[in-house]
């Protein structure tokens, strides 16, 4: 149920700190030993070897793990890394980082289920920065944790959530905290954005919602809570077709 | 009131193909000569020559220009070229690109106005694939160019807006075009987070906003036309302390 990061490099180091925030449990798989005194300070769990090799790949728990991903520097061994591990595991998620041109379709091709290129994201993001400042601006703000204004978020509807077969203004959710549902992920892997106020919430949906931390936390308790969503849910409101 | 783009490695080839799509003018400096056949054939606006030096930086007219950016291979280089186009036009935006730990600071110190680190983005990005799948999965859809399902955009509202005076629930935006704004930077440059709908709407504000290409499309329209505006306009609404 953890997820082994391959490689300490800069971005493994990124990841580690994000996953430790959360925290997410993970293992760091990495063969140099200058790089092995920093996790050590750093006091990460970790596996010194390489993992291109099927059995450090088994001695980090490949069997039981949730996912894998695969940042050293070369292109050639994190293709290597992600075809060992899905030899290995066949149901892992295994996101790999892509350098040079051409690399993404081989990672993909080696069982790879999601793929980054640090430079296809900067240069997009450095046009992005010129083209359109202010929707940067928001991504930034939205997504990063340093900025607590704002937070862009995923929530789950539980399979016996008090918001099941409400609408979104009938679940008064905009009203109790603020936020602004801007998609929904259906449990059928669909995704519907902007939708409109009249959709009906459904088990196994992931609402895509922005607002500030604090009033995200509130509506994450509450989809799970009978008694507290009860006082914010619109049982007077008639049907749609009612309206004047 | 062009862009001047150092280097045309990997990043500054993505960003000159973000530029000529919407299209957006500029001129690029880049001194390789394997590296300068390809802008050959591209047909791109272009100057061999060095970035850091301040003749090649006037040629490319740096006094006229809109912006500069900075994405040669070698942070030193990049530093260089920052200052050198700061101290030839202070009004100059300039946007860099970091590589090594602790350029960022330097680059910022030169005089960048924005530094983007392709490592930080991409090490952030691969973060979020696995805390917020779905939040990764909507951003990504809503600032790239090949889903076409939404976009996110920033919409400026001109001096003579019809929408000047508005409310955002009385502008009939949302009811008219679908486009959710989930976002105003005002012209003090505050952003508002999730405005709320009886927030008004000022001259100069820039709207951040979520929806389909051609519901903003017919919103960018409406922002100028009064006319056009007037049919969606709700002047029937009494002020909110009216509302029941
Ligand atoms: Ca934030
Ligand atoms: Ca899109």
């Amino acid at each position: 149920d953890h997820y082994i990061i391959c490689g300490y490099g800069r971005i493994g180091a990124l990841i580690c700190r994000e996953f430790a925030a959360r925290p997410l449990p993970f293992v760091v798989i990495e063969k140099g030993s200058e790089v092995v005194s920093k996790l050590e300070q750093e006091e990460y769990l970790f596996l010194r070897g390489d993992a291109t090799e099927d059995d450090t790949l088994l001695r980090a728990g490949i069997k039981r793990a949730k996912g894998l991903i695969s940042v050293v520097t070369s292109d050639t061994e994190n293709v290597y890394i992600t075809l060992t591990a899905r030899g290995l595991n066949p149901d892992l998620y295994i996101l790999a980082r892509s350098g040079e041109d051409g690399s993404e379709i081989k990672l993909k091709r080696a069982g790879a289920n999601k793929v980054v290129s640090p430079y296809q994201i900067g240069g997009s993001r450095m046009a992005q920065a010129i083209l359109r400042p202010n929707v940067v601006d928001f991504i930034e703000i939205a997504t990063g944790r340093e900025h607590l204004d704002l937070q862009m978020e995923e929530i789950r509807i539980p399979e016996k959530s008090p918001f099941i077969g409400e609408t979104l203004v009938t679940s008064g959710v905009r009203k109790a905290t603020g936020v602004i549902i801007v998609g929904i992920k259906k449990a059928t892997g669909k995704m519907v954005f902007n939708p409109h106020s009249h959709t009906k919430i459904e088990a196994l949906d992931t609402l895509i919602v922005l607002g500030e931390p604090g009033e995200i936390t509130k509506l994450e308790q509450l989809v799970s809570c009978e008694s507290c969503a009860d006082s914010i849910i619109n049982h007077d409101t008639k049907e749609p077709h009612d309206h004047a």
